[in-house]
C-alpha cells in the first residue's frame, strides 16, 4: 500500500514527538510491506513567525493532497499576546474547517501499568474503555455574531451557538456506528433543559437510534455528565455530543486514567483526509529537552493506520509494541514512577520500534 | 434578631430536608435568642400539578417580602415530558430572574470523615477547600434568540451566549470580595481562546483585579479547568466562572470529595434575599423513605446564618454541629460506611439539634 502522510510538526514538543511517530510507521512500512511518503507543513506559532498566518495556504493544499494528516501541537507563551486572528490555536481551528473535520474522537484508554499516576481511586478507573466523539465544526466556536456592542449606552457581548441539523446527525450517526463495533451503548450529552440546540440535538439522537436497534441509547445533562465521568467513568462507552461540550468533556476524561501523555485522537470528515494528534500541547518549558512522551503521538499513528488505511493489524502491531515496552517498564519522565526505567523521547521511540 | 424565612420545599426529598433544616433554625432560634418565621411556598412540579405554573407569582411574592429563602429541590420523572416551559426547573430559572440571583457559591469541602467516598485518592483531596463562584443569570440561559429556524431549506437551530459587561462585573467582584477573606487567590475561567465573551470576561477580571491588590488573580481556560479540578482541586480557592462553565465545573467540583449529600450552596443578589439550596437533586427514587441527607440543607442553612443574617457565631454553631455528628460516626445511607452508625433522615437531624 502506498500512503501520502503530511506531518505538521507545529510548536514546542510537536517536532519531537511527530518526528517519533514517523519513525514508527516507517518501521510499520518495512515490516508490513508499505511505502508512506511524508511531506511536511507548518503550523502554529512558527508558521505566525514565518508566513505571517498560523495555517499559511500551502499548509491546506498540502493536507488536502494527502491520504492522512499528523499534527504534533500548536501554541506557547510567545504567542500568547499577539492579535487573536494569528493565534497558534486559530490554525488548529480552521485546519478543522477546512478539511471539514466534523468529528473528534478520543479514546480513554486505562493501563493498568500507569494505575498509580492517576488521581482516581484504581477501583474507580479500572478497565475504563471510553470513547468521546466530540462535534468539532459547530456550535460557539463558528457561530456569528461573536462581537461586543453597546446596548442602550451599556457595553455587551454575543456568541452565538449555531448548528445545522444536518450537522448533528452526521456526528450522531458516527457515534452510533462507533459503539456498534465497541460496547453498544451511546451517551448523548446535552443540556436539553436550558438550550433549544440540545433539545434538537436529543431529538436527532433518537432519531438516529432508530436505525442502529442493537445500540442502547443514553442522554445525560452535562451538568451530570461531568459528574459522573468522576464518580463512575466505567459506566460510559461512546459519548458523543456538540463542539464546547466535548472540549470541556474529553479534557475531563482525559485525565481519569493519569496518562495524558497516551492520549491520541482522530479528528474525521466527510471524505477524508483525517487528521491526527495528541491530546497534550505544545509543552514549550520541556522543549527541546529530548523528555516528552511520544507515545499518545505514536497511538495516534494506530489510529491512522486504522481508521485511515484500514490497516487493524498494523494498527494492532503499534498498540501492542506500546504495550509491550510499558510492560517492560519503560517510562518517560511524565509517567515515571519508582522502580521504572526512565527512557528520553528517542530511546522510547527506539524501543517501541525495537518491538514491531 | 427577627428574621422571616420563606421555605420553598418543592418536590421528592426537598419536603424531608427543608424540614429538616427548619427544626436546626428553630434551635438555633432558641440557644441563641432570635425569631424566626417561616413561611411556605411553592415551586416544581407540585406547582406546575396544582397551580399550574412550576413558579407562582404569590411564591414569588413570599420570597420578595423575605429576609432569606431556602428550597429543597425540584423535578421529578412524572414531569419529563411535559412541555418545556412548564417544566420544574423553569421553576429554578424562574426565581433566579425574579430575585435577580446573580451570583452562586458552592463550597467544596474536604471532610476526612467520608474520605472513602470519594472516587479520588486520598492524598488529592485531602483539605480540599475550594468555592466555586458561578454567573447565575447571564449566558446561554436567558439569551435571545434561542429557536430553530429554516435557511436555504436547512433546518438550524441558534442560542445566544450574552452578557452585559456590567454583570460580569459585579460576579467577579463578589469573587474578589470573597478571595480577600479566604485564601486571597481566584481563578477566573474563561475560553478566551475562541469567545469574545470570554475575552470580555477576561478583560473584566484584570480590570477588577486593580482593586484588589493582595488578591491574585489568576486565568484558566475552561477545558484545563476541568482536567484541573480532577488533577489537583487543591490548587484552588475561590473558582469564578459564567453561567454554563460554572453549571458543568461546580458539578464537577461537587463529586470530588464523595459528600455530594453534603453539599450546599447560596445564590447572592444585590439588595437579597438570598436563596439557599442543597445541591443535590430531588431524588424521586427514595422520596417518602426518610432516608435521605439533610446535612446539604443544613449547611445551607448555616450558609444563610452568616451571609443573610451576618450571625457568624450561629452560622459556625451549625457546622460545627454537623462535624460532630459526622465525627461520632452517624451516617445517613448516601455515606454509609462498615462501622458507622445507619441513621435516617429525622434521627440525623435529632443528632444535629442534640449538639447545637
Ligand atoms: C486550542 C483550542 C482552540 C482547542 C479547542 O478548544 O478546540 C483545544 O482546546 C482542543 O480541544 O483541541
Ligand atoms: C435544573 C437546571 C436548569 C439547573 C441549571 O442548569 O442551572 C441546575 O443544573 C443547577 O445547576 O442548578
Amino acid at each position: 500500500m502506498k500512503k501520502r502522510i503530511a506531518i505538521l510538526p507545529g510548536d514546542g514538543i510537536g517536532k519531537e514527538v511527530t518526528r517519533g511517530a514517523v519513525e514508527v510507521l516507517q518501521a510499520i512500512g518495512e515490516r508490513f510491506g508499505h511505502q508512506f511518503s511524508f511531506s511536511y507543513g507548518k503550523i502554529g506559532g512558527g508558521a505566525v513567525d514565518e508566513m505571517g498566518t498560523p495555517l499559511p495556504d500551502e499548509t491546506t493544499r498540502l493536507c488536502k493532497d494527502s491520504d492522512a494528516v499528523l499534527l504534533g501541537a500548536v501554541g506557547g507563551p510567545k504567542w500568547d499576546q499577539i492579535p487573536v486572528h494569528l493565534r497558534p490555536e486559530r490554525g488548529l481551528l480552521k485546519i478543522r474547517k477546512e478539511l471539514d473535520l466534523y468529528a473528534n474522537l478520543r479514546p480513554t484508554l486505562y493501563y493498568s501499568s500507569l494505575a498509580d499516576a492517576s488521581p482516581l481511586k484504581k477501583e474507580v478507573i479500572e478497565d475504563v474503555d471510553l470513547l468521546m466523539v466530540r462535534e468539532l465544526t459547530g456550535g460557539l466556536y463558528f457561530g456569528k455574531p461573536s462581537e461586543r456592542s453597546t446596548q442602550d449606552g451599556r457595553d455587551v457581548v454575543v456568541d452565538t451557538l449555531f448548528y445545522q441539523k444536518e450537522e448533528m446527525t452526521r456526528v450522531i450517526k458516527l457515534a452510533f456506528e462507533l459503539a456498534q463495533n465497541r460496547g453498544g451503548k451511546v451517551t448523548s450529552v446535552d443540556k436539553a433543559n436550558v438550550l433549544e440546540s440540545s433539545r434538537m440535538w436529543r431529538e436527532v439522537a433518537e432519531e438516529v437510534a432508530k436505525d442502529f436497534p442493537e445500540v442502547t441509547l443514553e442522554h445525560m445533562l452535562v451538568d451530570n455528565a461531568a459528574m459522573q465521568m468522576v464518580r463512575n467513568p466505567k459506566q460510559f462507552d461512546v459519548v458523543v455530543t456538540e463542539n464546547m461540550f466535548g472540549d470541556i468533556l474529553s479534557d475531563e476524561a482525559s485525565v481519569l486514567t493519569g496518562s495524558l501523555g497516551m492520549l491520541p485522537s482522530a479528528s474525521i470528515s466527510e471524505k477524508g483526509p483525517y487528521l491526527y494528534e495528541p491530546i497534550h500541547g505544545s509543552a514549550p518549558d520541556i522543549e527541546g529537552q529530548n523528555i516528552a512522551n511520544p507515545l499518545a503521538t505514536i497511538l495516534s499513528v494506530a489510529m491512522m493506520l486504522r481508521l485511515s488505511f484500514g490497516l487493524e493489524e498494523e494498527a494492532q502491531a503499534v498498540e501492542a509494541s506500546v504495550n509491550e515496552v510499558l510492560n517492560n517498564g519503560f517510562r518517560t519522565k511524565d509517567i515515571a514512577s519508582p522502580g521504572k526505567k526512565l527512557v528520553s523521547t528517542t530511546e522510547m521511540v527506539e524501543e517501541v520500534k525495537a518491538t514491531i
